[in-house]
């Protein structure tokens, strides 16, 4: 049967399960990619899990969010990543080096492979015929150790490109205009498949910006055909040999159709604050800016910095405007150098930055209070500047360059030039430092994980005991937060790296003795929470299962979860309990303690058991509803622990 | 009489007082300059004093501190000064352009002028044959409405140059040498003054370099002469005529007698944690290094960037090692980017940061904990680069590449290579977008402050009373710190254009209710402290008086004052008293109530005079002992008052 690509990926990776649309498939992942805010407790998960080696073709470790060293944290943790992947048999990629969706286009993505990245827009690599999906922490660690990625089998939306972009006009005002169109769920359980002549007009990077907004239509992910201009892209890397052709067959069809015209796409802008609030920018042109920014992964080439500076060549900025230029990986600012587009930027008044994430995700390059600021980045959710109440509007960087002239969101089919030309340079520098390579397994074997001050391994956690006697700690309401289990923010997130530390703050907002009378169950065979209807909804953040547990929560009891903090609740071993009578959360009282005995079993049959109210001489009945595979993973108190055993295989 | 170039400028600029060694002498400035953290506070002096326009030559606002935005906080404050040097008439140079210092130096400064900053390495420009001064934000802000600036009559140290730097040897090398010679208080109450054929080998910014670093041995400024290598800088920066001759008369003599040879220098270092504890390059080459560092005022210069990219050109840094440059302006990165040594730096693995003070003042780039960082900076005072605990080395460019080649510390002269030569670019770049320059009068007339949420004015603050009575708020005892009246550090920092949110904090360490208490006391006519010996020691921060006050502090009554917060306490209009006799501090208890009756004669007349101890019938005696200028800001209320009031004449 003809095959579009999407479905010969996922064919050349299955590992479990039918390909029928909504079914939970398992693939085997070949790559993976972290960056540095996920991935040191990545790090730690694999520490804790006893791996000896990863066991993919290729795991990239790169450091690009915390860039900025107020103090020791960043680059402590700088310094125990790369002595993880040195450990591990990872590629590292030091500070400096730049954004991770780039810099593996450039050195290690190869046509026909999976990546598993813990960033949403690991999707940017889809660019290169790769199926490349973004996941939690955990997902990437298990990949990293050898497990399938377990996910729904998607749609496959099929857009068939024609047409050539106008002068202009560029990549991310076609991406825009899919937003425009579909809005930011229009993606949701599906893969974006392109085909069409138009795909022929669009080079590996403009396809890149194309596959890294795709997360912003919420879609598992985006895949772009492997064409002779990948074979191009790979050869001037120096890598033709990992190059191989990747087409849809001639007859394959998709789940949806659809079909965009590339001459009809003018520029657009996302307005504040969703990437799907899209209009043209002719609607808005005029609106005063404070800021114009240039870089990120959503537009990382070295054609969105090369048009952007030759389209201020010898002109002036703005007056009071910051024109920032983040530029997205060593090796292309070398070549922006060289080819003088960093003197044109400079002297029209540009502050270059850090080659890195940047103001992208907040960090710096903020606007001021009440001030507009444009930006080629692909999110402007709110706040996600820095800057409370921020105003952002995300556009192409022929906008934002035409936009620092004028200090006012300019259509730049209205400046009075030529539209200039800019490709990839001939020849591009490959920048030798950009990844260390594994070491050998006999020296990676003699390497010591470096742990900064602020740095703890994840202590052993035991499996789930047969009999408990666990207090309540806890009763909450409806719609309990992972905000409210573990809040974010500036105070909590520096402790990322550090378990003992950031449980401190766990449940603080309802109940700051918690924190105590967990510590303190823990030698007393631990306790137990319950909430009522939509516990754990919110953040995905995995610290909100992790440091429960680590204060000894065995058993959440509530009327229902909310998905993720249920599987991320499995994963870390507390047994996700649900009332049979929803009316039985009213005979429970903090400080009641409940009592199962032969627990194990009970969970192994999976069918509905009875808890005891010690002292109360009353029972009620409660389920656990969890796959055989979750079953294995809570009996051996989680994914730590189950993937250590299998480490041993 | 045949004078030194110190005399000359002196001379040139005395407004009262006579030139005796130890006496205080008024100076005229002629040009100001104040940096971004230092700047809002100056502009909100000068909004309270009613100042219509600087009545300086040339008044410079630079942003270079605060250029990371991680909030709106920073962006506000560049709007703010912005806004501010065009309703004042300044100049303003955005962040982005770079560090004050050599800025300063490339587009305004001129020989035989007076150059009085807010910044302590103002002293840099004496390269210019300037005098060029570090001093309080106050201070400056009186310059800048046209008071002369009050200082001691410096002693001028002469120190004759011979020889000529040898191959791998740099200015920053000789001063060192000085340092390790003379510490970092060798230099206190003396202006250097630099003489002799050594100073023709040196160029205007190998000149800076040794001026900036004045400061690190304590002098009041440094002095070199303007010559043929001044006419050449100035030239090449398109300001040929700015060039005035300033040489010292041929029989002119030195307080203090010295000499140099070039020649002997070799490659020097300072350990941690102090400028003055130098030691050779070569005693402790082999020490292993996590960063190196080349940027900062202390080398600000083409050649200091252009040899480190020579030394590291078609090579690879170290692993693991951070090798940051910092850029020192947009002017000088555009020829580094020209000439291609951005290039060779970013293909030896450096990390190329923006323009401005950055890691030098601890914004950014801090070292790993437990590292050693080494650093073309000025200072390596315990904690500043953000790191506690930290260890941080000074040295040359030389040293400092040489060194990220190896990843410890290394004498460049055992390099096997020859040494490259690098001077300055012969047809620099000139960055219009550098200074914004001041708007005429009647254009700045219209200009409103731009204040973001977090910039309030300075209360109106109301004139000394002839009739008080004051309740002790608080009793304390000896050696009360500035850091104790209102603490430093980032929690309250970032309020320090808010004087009634930063008021909240004082105190804050002793006594919590005392914000509250001083706020109620405001509309009753205030309050009163006591204290005991060295009242005050400590940092120099003016807003451990300004908040007092702020909050209805009229009279601190103390055993005896630290000096610089004795002269903040008049500054800001409280009357500072001390005891005449020292055992009446314990006839005082917190809650009394002190009362005076016609005490602005008592103060005009500058005697001793007795207070009140209400319901007690106890007087106990006190002295202010002002001088007679002191006794015109008291009887104001304060210096911005004071200067009000001259604004008029």
């Amino acid at each position: 049967m003809a095959q579009n690509i999407t479905q010969k990926l996922i064919k050349d990776h299955l590992v479990t399960g039918e390909m029928t649309p909504g079914e939970e498939i398992g693939l085997k992942i070949d790559q993976t990619l972290t960056q540095d805010a996920t991935g040191t407790l990545v790090m730690l998960e694999l520490e804790a899990m006893e791996l000896e080696r990863a066991k993919t073709e290729a795991s990239a470790q790169y450091v690009d969010h915390n860039v900025i060293q107020e103090d020791s944290k960043n680059p402590d943790d700088h310094l125990f990543l790369h002595s993880a992947t040195r450990k591990f048999g990872m590629y590292y990629s030091r500070p400096g080096n730049g954004v991770s969706h780039p810099v593996h286009m450039q050195r290690l993505a190869k046509p026909g492979k999976t990546l598993l990245g813990s960033d949403s827009h690991t999707c940017a690599n889809g660019c290169m015929g790769m199926l490349a999906m973004g996941a939690g922490g955990i997902d990437v660690a298990l990949a990293i150790a050898g497990e399938p990625f377990f996910v729904k089998m998607p749609k496959v939306w099929g857009i068939k490109l024609t047409g050539e972009l106008p002068e202009w006009v560029s990549a991310k005002d076609m991406i825009l205009e899919l937003l425009r169109r579909y809005d930011v769920k229009g993606g949701v359980g599906r893969v974006i498949e392109y085909y069409g002549p138009g795909i022929e007009t669009l080079s590996a990077m403009d396809r890149h910006v194309i596959a890294n907004m795709g997360a912003e239509l919420g879609a598992t992910g985006t895949v772009f055909p492997s064409d002779k201009e990948i074979k191009r892209f790979l050869k001037e890397q120096g890598r033709g040999d990992d190059w191989m052709e990747l087409v849809a067959d001639k007859d394959a069809t998709y789940d949806i159709h659809d079909e965009l015209n590339l001459s009809e796409v003018e520029p657009m802008v996302a307005k504040p604050s969703s990437p799907g609030n899209v209009v043209t920018v002719k609607e808005i042109a005029g609106t005063p800016i404070y800021q114009s920014y240039v870089g990120s992964s959503a537009n990382p080439g070295f054609r969105d910095f090369a048009i952007a500076a030759k389209i201020v060549n010898g002109k002036q900025i703005a007056q009071d405007l910051s024109f920032d230029i983040n530029p997205t990986s060593r090796q292309m600012l070398t070549d922006l150098v060289k080819e003088s587009h960093i003197a044109s930027l400079l002297q029209s008044g540009a502050r270059l930055h850090q080659a890195g994430c940047n103001g992208c995700i907040g960090m710096g390059q903020a606007p001021a209070t009440g001030r507009n600021s444009l930006r080629t980045t692909p999110r402007n959710f709110p706040g996600r500047s820095g800057t409370r109440e921020d105003s952002v509007f995300l556009c192409s960087p022929e906008t934002a360059a035409a936009s620092a002239l004028t200090g006012e969101i300019t259509d730049p089919r209205t400046l009075k030039m030529n539209y200039p030309k800019a490709r990839d340079p001939k020849n591009p520098t490959i920048d030798v430092n950009l990844l260390d390579e594994p070491l050998p397994l006999q020296e990676a074997k003699k390497i010591k994980l470096e742990k900064g001050p602020n740095i703890a391994s994840i202590p052993q956690m035991d499996q789930m005991p047969d009999e408990i006697e666990l207090p309540i700690l806890l009763k909450m309401g409806d719609n309990i937060s992972t905000d409210e289990i573990l809040a974010g923010g500036a105070r909590v997130l520096p402790y990322r790296s550090n378990l003992p530390e950031i449980s401190k703050f766990t449940f603080e907002i309802i109940d700051d003795t918690y924190y105590q009378r967990g510590k303190d169950s823990v030698e007393k065979g631990g306790h137990a929470i319950v909430g009522g209807f939509n516990y754990g909804q919110g953040s995905s953040r995995e610290h909100a299962a992790l440091a429960p547990r680590y204060l000894g929560l065995r058993v959440a009891l509530v009327k229902d979860f909310a998905r993720i903090h249920w599987q991320n609740l499995v994963n870390f071993g507390v047994l996700p309990l649900t009332f049979v009578n929803e009316e039985d959360y009213d005979l429970l009282s903090q400080g009641d303690v409940i009592e199962v005995k032969g627990l194990r079993e009970k969970v192994k049959q999976g069918t509905d058991f009875s808890v005891n109210i010690k002292g109360k001489n009353q029972e009620i009945k409660v389920k656990a509803a969890l796959s055989d595979r979750q079953i294995d993973i809570m009996l051996k108190g989680g994914i730590i622990n189950w993937a250590k055993d299998r480490q041993k295989i």
